[in-house]
């Protein structure tokens, strides 16, 4: 027969499936001899069983009696005794922790029977009605489904004919009131009594825990957690000890370390006197855990002692919370303990040192989010000129100063003139997009992570704090209402500061303080004393020991090579060169698309040679002896002329003026043109290799500069390793007509080298036809943005404000598949060319150039694909690095697994 | 050892693969008894081998030396015998028929050492020395690479020496110079003399035949009719027969049966005392074939019984090609005839009747294309008050009359009054789109079967003639110069009829036949004694009786849906909603875009939802009893809305103005919602299920109309079928909240009835994870213009024009994938949809909805992959039915090949 009910004693912390995170805890906690109150769990089995067929398991009551004797044996308390109460407390507890999510009932067991027994018992009348009316309140919100407020105006009733403020001032009698006003509460919510029955509340109480996996802030913190909807949660029925007997007990809770710096020592508060939902209700102000030490010498000792078993035994951070009943210390729970960023690597490398893990291990317990967060400069010293006026959700992180200006259009204006601006709206729409393109930051009053402006913010990699609901936004200013109604203006033009890592918006500018992890990759010293500098150097080198994949940088100029070659990158591996007919050469452009023929052609194309050679011979010659993979011209060549719309209002205006100037017959020239080449879907038109097919010369001319650039860089005795890349491929042929031309121009140039011929895969049928592409392919680097585009359907531009707000509140996806790569959909593709491109081409070099290549979870699906390389941008180059040494970690500990369970 | 030769009395007509279509019929011939000259095939193998290598394989020229050895054996001559020598043709011949593509040379064999003998065994020594002329110049130029003209003008100069017109009339002294000279020619372009050695001719011949498979001609040939380059051709070498040696002799074509209407007899023309390159070089006029009875009675009655044993033997018609030697039938090659649409109807049905078929083979013996031809209008009797002005390219067939026009814009002004239109351009490029969509017609000056004219035009289904190089095109005229040098002006407004299926353009209205086989689809009808509609119908009832695939039909108004009903359509599978937003409903959508919120929506979608029933109400009662799949409403909302260049034009005009009124002030408000929901690829932004999704009530108001609808219809006592099709599904979780609210909806409604909803299948996610969707659709429906667009990463309307005529000359795609679908590409994608779809959902119901449903290579594929039904055009529909027939049996020979190569 299953069972579904284990005793602490039976169980150990690697069983979170089974037990939960909590139970799991504290069976092991008892197993290694540390104070837990007695009790048992309730499996996670049941839970399922009861939320598939809408009841528990039919042997589940009998054994949670059998478990119930056996507590009550090693208690010596009977369960619902009139002389002596058993009480315990039921509670949630998933593998995953989700704080405050579920319910939990205290002091189950307590009766009207019963209760003078605990009054007995504990010597305190007080106490005992105190612990009553708490179970009937928790028990008929959570249980019976009674609603909150008439118990609470039922308590501040009492209080009001007392004439005290706070709970402690009512006596025994006062409470005794109050159990009798909660029951006739109960009673005329569900019709029935407060359940008398000890066993019945105990069967309800759990049943209720059940129910509360379905409830709906539960299903909405998975969504947001990506927690899975269907493993369920265990129960933990657990003997009740109590921090409000008296002087002599309290309760409290502890972190083994410091979370916020990783400092050894440990760190927390303590309340005497209290249960712990007077800690979270803040009622009274806890202590330092120091001052435990004055209060209760014997309590605090044996707190350190657990605290060290504890670390020593998880090898990591725990918190910790407990209980001292009448100078007793009781464990309630454990935990892994979170942690800032900075503190995660300080933990990781300290542990080392202290031999309690290896270096792989420590390597496992940073993220990249967290290697990101580090990267971000930070506000330094908050000084009182520059008061925090508001909170909101921090929504992209970084920290952001500049002028307030509340219209997108003047904020890109404002922007413009090289002033830092914080774009401040009630919310933000597609409308916004220039204005936040522009701002430094991005500040609302209204909406939460999902928001359009936290969304497209993220999207841009963009300071930014929303729903920031105090604050009052109007046309040219903003009124802040602080909790005691006195109000600050902000009017536009204002220097304000953005916390996007907190939420916190101050008024005035507050210094920014560059990252010092920055600092060191750029530098690549390490500061004496600098422990978290050291701990990020170190567990680096070990990524860089550990990984598989190779990482570049996407860079456009020698400028951004140089730093992503500080930064850690082995090559380029994506040199857009469409940044290079910007500027003053779009010209060059206008005259290309307004070519009658090729001999009008001819002197553009030359021009632009000259300019491309330098282009190139800078970026080639920043990574000497480094692979730079070059991808000719991709987007179609409108994108380089005025807008259509423009275009036709300045021609419809100057026409309505009789105008008959030359620059006007120009632009009445260039607006037939681009009306010529106006495309309905840019993403999906005469792009990329297209345009190198039909429009003669282009792609020549690129690969002449290249070639040129590689052969002035050889003579000089340098090494330049240009790849050459087609982008936009989608059939074989494409690729095979333009490979063709361009060898025939390597050939024609001396000195060019061997130069590898490559495409992009980008284009589902590429990926479809990777076997058949591979034929002509030197190397393939996978362009996960327009793999994403094309495989989902949308352009990120068009949708990310559009619609990916609601579509992430709707759980369509996890996160957006442009930041996180779409592996069950996108990534299919992904492996499928793999495979196909291999099948044809053994040892073709394979990597990836979207900006996926810089976020962790990508770059590890990546790795499992059997990739060569990443490339992202400069500054995600160093969060690559450690993802692909964490790729390969996780693929061993995969590996033993499977070994294992042969 | 690999044989590379085989005597004709070896093979058969099946071995086309390996003896070509030439060599396979000739042995066939052979084997049955027919009189061919005796000779011997060279493999496609030894080909192959040759284009491989480089050389023929090393044993090839001893197998040959054995062939022509019992030739000579045969033939009781002697190859390069002085007294009496052998000739022989050396013929192409590939598996497919590539008319003039590749080379032959006929008289090998002859050398100064033996034209006297072939004089005195001919009797002829004129004869004798125009053969060996004929001899130098075919083998200089096909063998020698001497060029042509040399010939030509030595030849000419003989003329003018003798002051003469004709060949004919040079005697033998006067080709004894010619011969002398063509010599000269040789050596003075070879540096040698013309080999006189028969058997270095040969083996020269074998191997410039071989060679010239790759000759530029032959490689375009075959890539614009799609055969494939690798298969190679053989060799024939045939005892030479002579047409030519007096009134006892001729040569000749005939035909089994009239190919032009498939009536029965032998139809075909003879031209006494020639060679059949004189028939092809049209210097006399042939003589109807009847008239050979009168000319050689014993001759032509040969020709008969040959003719009817060929026809009885291959049970189809056939083309013969034939020699009259002194009194002697021969036939040199034989081959099924090509004919025109109306014949290969009624021959299929003729030789069934015949006892020659069954009506299996006779359905395999017409095309969709053939359908699809006798579908469109044609022109009638052409009187001479409407000349024929000018021949172009027959590039999209049909028959249109209009004005002609010049421009594009002006094209679409005067079609905008109502007046059929023929856009007459030099060449057309992307500006003429909309000159393009408003004409009945378009002709072009320039430019062939992959224009931008030709290519757009067929993707419109619109008549269009190109190249048509006679005529000067100005402004607003143009001048065809006739090739006697007359002219003849057209001018802007002149009616011209344009033939899309031949190529013709007559000045004048040409009488417009509306297709017989329409007014029998649309009837139901066989006139007595048409032979054409009775075999169109016979083959129909049949493809009907065989075929699996069900045939739906794209419809959005009752009226559409009652021709596809008459059209032989089981039902909708595509009914589009956006139609039923334009024209003056479109202030509606502006309405719910300005909409503020839900308050100022509501009472629009009240509006909608009332027409919409009476839409829906329409389709379900015209398709009464039949399913018809409606899909929500796909298009982003601009789409309904004025574009943002007219829109901004247009203020920026009126701001300048300095205008008041409310107009003004409405289209300024509309401006900036244009502004606002503008996308930069409006394919890949707010449209399908995310527009569903993100605007409240749209598509509820849009189910509740079709369940309202469907109630009406059914307490009238009909039996409306609606399924509901959610359009641009990429996810399950989209399409699972959708059908939630829908089935919600449909249980307000009472008496909706049992509604199936699916999905479209249009994003290759979607295809992708067809598995996970499937668990929430009752059917997917493939939207295959879409999935071409994402899978290849174009959209139609930017690329057609832009590119397809180049990447068609490339050989990026054999046809535009928007007309034949893509089958390893974009079809592997409905293939994993299938097979992931049914794996979830074992009866899962599949239909296609995309145009491809009408093509039928398509529809071929798509029965392939399992589908159930396809969806296409009313028009279209029969086209469909007809390829879904033919599928089958296919389908069954291919399993019988694969029973029998077991």
């Amino acid at each position: 027969m299953q069972r579904f009910v284990f005793d602490f004693t039976e169980g150990n912390k690697d069983q979170r499936d089974l037990l939960g995170g909590k139970g799991a805890n504290l069976a092991e906690m008892t197993r290694i001899g540390l104070p837990v109150p007695p009790g048992f769990t309730i499996t996670t089995e049941a839970c399922r069983a009861y939320l598939a067929d809408g009841d528990v398991p039919s042997t589940l009551d009998e054994e949670v009696a059998a478990h119930l004797a056996a507590l009550e044996e090693s208690m010596g308390r009977k369960f619902g005794d009139a002389a002596d109460p058993l009480l315990v407390s039921v509670r949630s507890g998933a593998k995953f922790s989700m704080p405050g999510m579920m319910d939990t009932v205290l002091n189950v067991g307590l009766s009207d029977r019963s209760v003078d027994g605990l009054a007995a018992q504990s010597g305190s009348e007080r106490f005992a009605q105190d612990s009553y009316r708490r179970l009937i309140q928790m028990f008929g919100k959570t249980v019976l489904d009674v609603p909150g407020d008439p118990f609470e105006e039922a308590l501040a009733e009492a209080k009001t004919a007392k004439g005290v403020d706070d709970d402690v001032d009512l006596d025994a009698e006062d409470l005794k009131g109050v159990v009798d006003s909660f029951k006739a509460i109960v009673l005329k919510h569900t019709g029935s009594d407060f359940p008398q029955e000890p066993a019945e509340q105990l069967r309800l109480a759990i049943r209720a825990v059940f129910s509360s996996w379905q409830g709906e802030r539960a299903v909405l913190y998975r969504r947001t957690e990506r927690i899975p909807d269907d493993i369920g949660t265990a129960v933990n029925i657990v003997a009740m000890v109590f921090g409000n007997l008296g002087a002599d007990s309290g309760t409290g809770v502890a972190f083994t370390r410091d979370p916020a710096t990783g400092e050894q020592g440990v760190y927390g508060d303590y309340l005497p006197n209290a249960q712990g939902e007077d800690v979270v209700a803040g009622i009274r102000n806890t202590v330092a855990i120091s001052e435990l030490a004055r209060i209760d010498k014997a309590g605090y000792d044996e707190l350190m002692r657990s605290a060290r078993i504890l670390e020593d035994h998880y090898r990591d951070l725990c918190d910790i919370e407990f209980t001292i009943e009448r100078g007793r210390l009781w464990l309630l729970q454990t935990r892994v303990g979170k942690r800032t960023a900075a503190a995660a690597f300080t933990i990781a490398a300290s542990l080392v040192d202290d031999g309690l893990i290896d270096v792989d291990t420590a390597l496992g317990r940073v993220t990249g989010a967290q290697l990101a967060q580090l990267m971000f400069p930070t506000f330094g010293e908050v000084g009182d000129d520059t008061p925090k006026v508001a909170v909101g959700v921090p929504a992209s992180p970084g920290a952001a100063v500049g002028a307030a200006v509340f219209d997108a259009h003047r904020a890109a204006a404002r922007a413009a003139t090289g002033a830092p601006v914080i774009l401040v709206r009630k919310e933000t729409n597609p409308d916004d997009l220039p204005g936040m393109l522009a701002a430094k930051g991005i500040l609302t009053a209204r909406g939460g992570k999902t928001s359009h402006a936290a969304v497209v913010a993220r999207g841009m990699g963009k300071t930014c704090v929303c729903g920031a609901d105090t604050l009052g936004v109007e046309a040219d200013r903003a009124v802040v209402t602080a909790a005691d109604g006195t109000e600050t203006v902000i009017t536009e033009g204002d220097i304000i500061s953005v916390d996007g890592s907190t939420g916190a918006v101050y008024l005035g500018e507050v210094a920014v303080r560059p990252s010092p992890v920055v600092e060191y990759f750029e530098t690549g010293e390490v500061p004496d004393g600098d422990p978290l500098i050291a701990a990020v150097a170190r567990l680096m080198g070990h990524a860089d020991d550990t990984r598989r994949l190779g990482v570049r940088a996407n860079a456009d100029t020698g400028e951004d090579a140089a730093r992503a070659r500080r930064f850690g990158a082995a090559g380029i591996g994506l040199c857009r060169t469409e940044h290079m007919f910007l500027g003053e050469r779009r010209v060059l452009v206008e005259r290309l698309v307004l070519a009658s023929g090729p001999d009008e052609r001819a002197p553009v194309l030359d021009q632009l040679l000259e300019l491309q050679r330098a282009d190139f011979g800078d970026i080639l010659r920043a990574m000497d002896g480094l692979p730079v993979t070059i991808r000719l011209l991709d987007p179609p060549l409108h994108e380089f002329l005025p807008s259509l719309e423009d275009l036709a209002v300045s021609v419809a205006l100057a026409d309505e003026r009789g105008d008959d100037s030359e620059e006007h017959a120009r632009e009445v020239r260039l607006l037939a043109a681009v009306r010529r080449i106006h495309e309905q879907n840019p993403m999906l038109g005469l792009r990329g290799v297209r345009l190198g097919l039909t429009l003669p010369g282009l792609y020549d001319m690129q690969v002449r500069a290249i070639a040129e650039a590689a052969a002035a860089l050889r003579a000089e005795g340098l090494d330049p390793r240009p790849e050459i890349m087609v982008p936009l491929v989608g059939d074989v042929r494409e690729l095979a007509v333009i490979r063709a031309q361009t060898e025939q121009v390597l050939a024609e140039v001396e000195g060019s080298g061997d130069v590898p011929i490559g495409t992009m895969i980008e284009i589902p049928r590429a990926a479809l036809t990777a076997d058949r592409i591979a034929a002509e392919a030197d190397f393939f680097s996978f362009g996960t943005n327009d793999l994403t585009q094309l495989g989902w359907g949308f352009s990120r531009d068009d949708v990310e404000g559009a619609f990916f707000g609601r579509y992430l509140e709707l759980g369509v996806f996890p996160a957006s598949p442009f930041e996180t790569l779409d592996a069950s959909g996108v990534g299919e593709l992904v492996e499928i060319a793999v495979k196909r491109g291999r099948e044809t081409r053994p040892g073709l070099h394979l990597g990836v150039c979207g900006e996926h290549g810089g976020d962790p979870e990508s770059v590890r699906f990546l790795h499992r694909a059997g990739l060569d390389y990443v490339s992202c941008s400069p500054f995600r180059v160093p969060i690559a690095r450690l993802a692909a040494g964490q790729a390969v970690l996780e693929e061993r500990a995969a590996g033993a697994e499977h070994v294992d369970s042969r």
